[in-house]
C-alpha cells in the first residue's frame, strides 16, 4: 500500500500542470449534453453545485496568480470558464432551480 | 486588479484545508438531486465527466498522501468518495450513457 502511493506519487511530479487540466476538460461532455444532446435534463442539474465549483476554483486561480504558480492557476481559470459555463446553462434552461 | 489578487492571495494562505473541503460539500445537493429529487433526468448527467472527477480525485489523493499533506489529500478523498457516488447513481439509473 505504502510502495503504491509512493510510486504513483513520485510519477505524478511531473504531471501536475496537466492534471490539472483533466478535471476542468471532463467538463466538455458535461457541457455538451446540458447545451446540446440532453437539455431537457438540465433540471437534474444542481445550480448550488455548479456556483460553488466556479466560486472555488476563481479563488484558487487568484491564488495560484498571487503565487505566479501556473500549475494552480492554468487549470483552475480553464475550470473557471467551464462551470460558469454549466452556471448559465442550468440557468438559462431551467430559468431558476437549487 | 494586482491589489486585489494579492488581497485575496494572502486571505486564502490559512484557508487552504477549508477551501480544499469546499467542492466536495458543493456535490452534495447534485447528489441529492440524482438520488432522490431528480432521478429521472440522470441521463443529464455525463457519466464521462463524473468517472474522470473521481479519476483525478484519487490521484490527488494518492499524491497528498505521498507528500504527506493534508491540505491536498483531506479535500481529496472527500472528493473521491462524492464523486464515486454520482458514478455510482449515474450507471445505476441510466444503466450506462456517456
Amino acid at each position: 500500500m505504502v510502495s503504491i502511493i509512493e510510486r504513483v506519487g513520485k510519477a505524478l511530479e511531473p504531471l501536475m500542470l496537466v492534471m490539472g487540466l483533466v478535471s476542468p476538460l471532463a467538463t466538455l461532455p458535461q457541457l455538451y449534453k446540458l447545451f446540446f444532446s440532453h437539455s431537457e435534463h438540465a433540471a437534474g442539474l444542481s445550480l448550488i453545485t455548479w456556483v460553488l465549483y466556479a466560486f472555488i476554483a476563481l479563488l484558487w486561480t487568484t491564488y495560484g496568480l498571487y503565487h505566479k504558480n501556473p500549475t494552480i492557476w492554468v487549470g483552475n481559470c480553464l475550470g473557471f470558464i467551464m462551470y460558469v459555463g454549466m452556471v448559465v446553462g442550468i440557468i438559462v434552461l431551467t430559468g431558476g432551480t437549487f
